[in-house]
């Protein structure tokens, strides 16, 4: 037996910006050296406990910025980003609320909420986007480049909360969303394959489901009633057929008794709780892939011999289209997103009612495939400031936001006097609106402010400017100054969505995402429009360019709007409204159109969902980003057009119902030089060159 | 700025068995107490280095045994698991090789290989079993108890390397490939559920291989030769066309000048570099999912209108039939891997020449998805003993064995004197063929010794018993002492089985996997019949009532009969006999066939693979486990009969040859009650039930 014995002799190195060191240890038994021991420590702080002021002790990761500005992946690869534990520390979290994923990525336990419950919310920040050209404004980018101003230049705790990017489309067309230039996520690498798995094990789920559903009508087709009857509930040796939970909950919602041996079951009951009688024309749940497949668009199922002719028509959708991937954006807890699993309707029964997930028998299975993603993942922007990067649900069929867990854990991290900012996907007529209206409404959060992201191309094309088509040249309308196209643009579509985030009783902070071909009197016109069509602030930000120190006026800005009392959040429609007025009121109020004209098969199915209980639900609109109308070609704030609306669709489990209005692919297809033609792997360094 | 002076005062806590310990330091500055610094750490050695004799300072889990013997995932449940970073430091593996996934599992960086090069390797000892019932006989579990005894009984450095289990069948059919009773792989959910998200990687790689194949016919058809040539080779500003680096190398490939500027090529060359003119009916790619989705057995892809009509049959197989799967079980590094993603064979033009993963440019960006899964994930055994589980191909249509890297890197960790058990799919007549025959030859070690486990109930269902089938209650001849059937077991299968090893030269150790039913007459029989039929030692184990206490013996044979020089392992076949050849030297010697009968397919099959220069490869037999015939319902060891061959298909990326011999089914069902009815979650713990 050995004694215990030791002594700390040195410490052999320490890394300290601020007063947060590593620390090697080195360790002594006797007079003999045995061992050294590794970790990180803040010699002035506890874990998770904070200086006086409440701000954390963070060590910041210095920019080595360089003109021009290099790309993407050569930025992101030149920083060394920290230990993720060591992030973890810095900003309060404890060892046993982190599980890291490798060393630059990391769960984070929700425990942290019930630990800091007392923890008065930071101030939430939506960034929202006008009516982007196909070239994208720079809405991640400013996100980041926001963040790492506050964190790095004004000192203060600050969150940026992301979606996790899908992972087909980064092997189909250039291009990621950590953000870009000085302003990034990293590694970006990390960001964009992978990750935790949260996407994959939302894949799992989605197609257990999927998998049950056929399945399900496989086996209720080819059984009679007592064969179904007995595999649903075998006896056990005791001649017992002991139901499960989920057998439980059904019979309960059938108005059948909650017994525990379904021998007492009547033989009609038996059929009846047997009998799903699905109506495979009424199935809305699809298979999903995290590739972009264009011949999964459409397929046949079940030509195999061994499903004996039982053929169906259906499609996969890209993986974050899943209603599952919405469920984890809007869930509040492990349990909430069980009961949202539970009620996620699949398509409806012969008679008419809504099938569900619990119904099918699934519903804690899918939780248990689930269950990981719940914990949001940290990662870290260019500059050492913390990033949650969680959920990724589509902007258009569903409502484009980081996840609320994640939102919540920030500001309670951040503490009172700390930022939390997220994006919204898509333009403010979208993503802003949904955030508002859905996001919030789900997760009880006021925010404080929004950003609207502007770039004077983009104002150019509402203006009146010639369309911008992604991989043609840019037109000489957006290279030269024309302060005629940047007016048009302030007093159309930048008016309008100012406007919109003002109908919500938030303030807006105008950001000119700037590019090297702006001049100053069109920057300046942007400033003075913006601010006279309503914005509480607006600014000029170079974060692209020159990250934290780019963004400082921004990062002010920002802090300038929010230091006084909270706005007066409110909503844009109460959800007791019936699902068609509250459709019109979005259409009439946000996207300025005339009001709405259903078809056939969208009134059919507002009053299918109506009568089946979801009319309290908030809508979730699936339109065209590159126009407040529906119409992608109408640029600048259209009026006197009347929506249409083409179908209308229900995510039950998620919460919302999605009208369509035109066509929403979901499943992106691969071109014929996709840039995997360009992607390379040095296997030795395992560097990956490109993904950007 | 604050000084770093400190002091530890006190150590809080110490859990400690061996004289490895975990410390809480107590760390204060001046006078103040200031915080706290947890890890582990040997006191006796520094991080990688063994002790003077090379033996691990371990810290071992005990056993509370209860009888009768609880849940699978009671006995998991009750286990405190290690923090896997201890055990990683536990066994040598360094800090910077370690990258963990949660608390419990980790992966680990094939840089041990390179630091322990001069390490010799531990003894290599497949586990095998002979023809099982369709209960299975417990080699999985052996394998855990022979390294739980081997481990914390004789305290041997010894690591267990397992496959990954699909998801799939874990919520179709109750079971999982952990282990069961007091020997098991823990945490039980953590190996059961993604794990770290190896599998969904290969989903990931497999589905954008089959992506890119149907994009690319469909561009090929809709675009003139221009206009292809165009897209693939898109001229910069500057006019040039850049090749990048896989359309270099397909330039090479097809003897055409190695160019940096496509604009270098003649008409008739840019066509023939453009047009891959797959032929549709040759395609042997198919689509993978990690769920069990029989509809998926045979689908019709293309059927929506952006397809244009161009459809197709194909089908989906479950993510673990995946050649990517086999490839990542047998490479031998990253550069390895890349390999032989670059040489998959997905299908053949219409001229007959074999289209590879390479043509279509997907090379690097599937390495890319599968950069992490190399490295093994380290996790541990139910008394705190190294485990690898590192891939899990198929045992039909793949070579059923976990990854030859795996093995590597845990035969440089335990040292010259340690061990390294693995397992081998099926039956020793297909599992153990394939271990010796395609991945020792790859992997070009030489295994110390072969374990064939076997039960009492498998033998007597070999000596002539009654059918065993799943679910139904076993006959009384399976639960009274029946010596006839016993020795009529041990004659036939368990002669074979024991001769087939010998046959490369490997020696034989037979465990008798003990149930409670088994009568000492019987296992005595067993022990006997073995060693006259050519096993160097047998021994009775009841590791799964008393883990490493019910194997001590079993592990005691093992060093015994590996404690000479090493045996004189030699090939069945060598690789440069014709594939037929081959497949009849297999038919012949291990299953006992007179010789084989090709189908016109097979025959067609090996005539153009061995023509495309495919023949040099080693065989990997696609056939039933149940029986070491074709015929599943012919037990013991049949004689007089021919191996129908009824196709032939490539694995060229992975490096084999599968002759199909039957139908095998490469997409599971669901029943009508899978056992998702009985999972349970309970979200306030998070604790998962119903899974086993």
């Amino acid at each position: 037996m050995l004694s215990f014995s030791f002594s700390v002799i040195g410490i052999t190195n320490i890394a300290a910006r601020s007063h947060v060191t590593l620390i090697n240890f080195v360790l002594i038994k006797g007079t003999e050296w045995v061992g050294k021991m590794t970790g990180h420590h803040c010699l002035a702080c506890t874990p998770g406990q904070m200086s006086a002021d409440g701000s954390w002790n963070i060590h910041y990761l210095p920019l080595k910025l360089q003109h021009p500005v290099p790309s993407d992946i050569a930025i992101s690869r030149s920083q060394n980003p920290k230990d993720i534990e060591q992030l973890a520390h810095e900003i309060g979290i404890l060892p046993e609320e982190l599980d890291p994923y490798g060393r630059k990525k990391a769960k984070v336990s929700l425990n942290v909420l019930q630990r800091l419950k007392n923890v008065r919310d930071g101030k939430y920040v939506v960034v929202a986007g006008i009516t982007p050209t196909p070239l994208g404004e720079g809405k991640s980018t400013t996100v980041l480049g926001l963040v790492q101003a506050l964190g790095a230049k004004l000192r203060k705790n600050v969150f940026a909360c992301v979606r996790q990017p899908s992972q087909g489309p980064t092997f189909g067309i250039k291009g990621g969303a950590a953000g870009g230039g000085y302003a990034q996520v990293i590694p970006m690498e990390e960001f964009n394959l992978h990750l935790t798995g949260d996407i994959h094990a939302i894949t799992a789920a989605n197609n257990l489901l999927a998998a049950a559903i056929d399945a399900r009508m496989f086996h209720e087709s080819t059984q009679k009633d007592d064969a179904l009857f007995n595999r649903l509930c075998p006896a056990n040796k005791q001649g017992i057929r002991p139901l499960s939970a989920v057998q439980k909950r059904r019979l309960v919602r059938m108005g059948l008794p909650n017994i525990e041996d379904a021998n007492q079951l009547t033989p009609e009951q038996r059929v009846k709780f047997s009998r799903l009688n699905i109506d495979p024309n009424t199935i809305t749940w699809n298979r999903v892939i995290d590739t972009n497949d264009r011949f999964l668009r459409g397929i046949e199922i079940g030509l195999g011999p061994s499903e004996k002719g039982h053929t169906r028509k259906t499609q996969f959708d890209i993986a974050v289209a899943s209603e599952i991937m919405a469920i984890l954006a809007l869930t509040t807890s492990l349990a909430d997103m069980r009961e949202r699993v539970a009620r996620i309707v699949i398509g409806s029964d012969t008679e008419g009612n809504p099938v569900t997930a619990d119904d099918l028998g699934v519903t804690d299975a899918l939780t248990v495939l689930m269950r990981d993603t719940v914990r949001p993942n940290l990662m870290q922007s260019l500059e050492g400031t913390p990033v949650f990067v969680h959920a990724g649900p589509f902007a258009n069929i569903a409502h484009g936001q980081s996840s609320i867990l994640a939102d919540r854990v920030a500001l309670k991290l951040v503490g009172e006097d700390g930022y939390v900012i997220t994006e919204a996907g898509f333009g403010a007529d979208i993503g802003m609106e949904k955030f508002f209206d859905i996001k919030c409404r789900y997760s009880g959060l006021k925010p404080s402010a929004a950003v609207i992201v502007a770039t004077v191309r983009a104002l150019k094309m509402h203006g009146g400017g010639p369309p911008v088509i992604a991989g043609a040249p840019l037109k000489h309308e957006y290279l030269d100054e024309n302060l005629e196209l940047v007016a048009g643009g302030c007093d159309s579509n930048l008016r309008k969505q100012i406007e919109n985030a003002n109908k919500f009783g938030i303030p807006v902070l105008v950001c000119v995402n700037k590019f090297a071909t702006d001049t100053g009197k069109e920057l300046d016109m942007v400033i003075d429009k913006s601010l006279s069509h309503g914005a509480a602030k607006a600014v000029v930000s170079s974060h692209w360019s020159y990250g934290s120190d780019g963004a400082v006026q921004l990062a002010q800005a920002l802090v300038d709007i929010t230091s006084g009392p909270k706005p007066d959040f409110r909503f844009l429609y109460p959800l007791d409204l019936s699902l068609k007025e509250k459709i019109a009121t979005i259409a009439r109020e946000i996207y300025g159109a005339d009001g709405i004209e259903l078809s056939d098969e969208a009134q059919d199915k507002i009053e299918r969902y109506t009568r089946q209980g979801f009319g309290k639900l908030p809508i979730c609109m699936a339109k065209t980003h590159l126009s407040l109308s529906h119409d992608p070609t109408k640029k600048g704030a259209p009026t006197g057009f009347t929506l249409p609306i083409r179908d209308v669709r229900a995510s039950v489990g998620a919460g919302f119902i999605y009208p369509l209005v035109g066509e929403m692919t979901t499943m992106p297809g691969l071109s014929t030089r996709p840039c995997f033609f360009d992607i390379t792997i040095d296997p030795e360094t395992e560097q990956i060159d490109g993904l950007f």
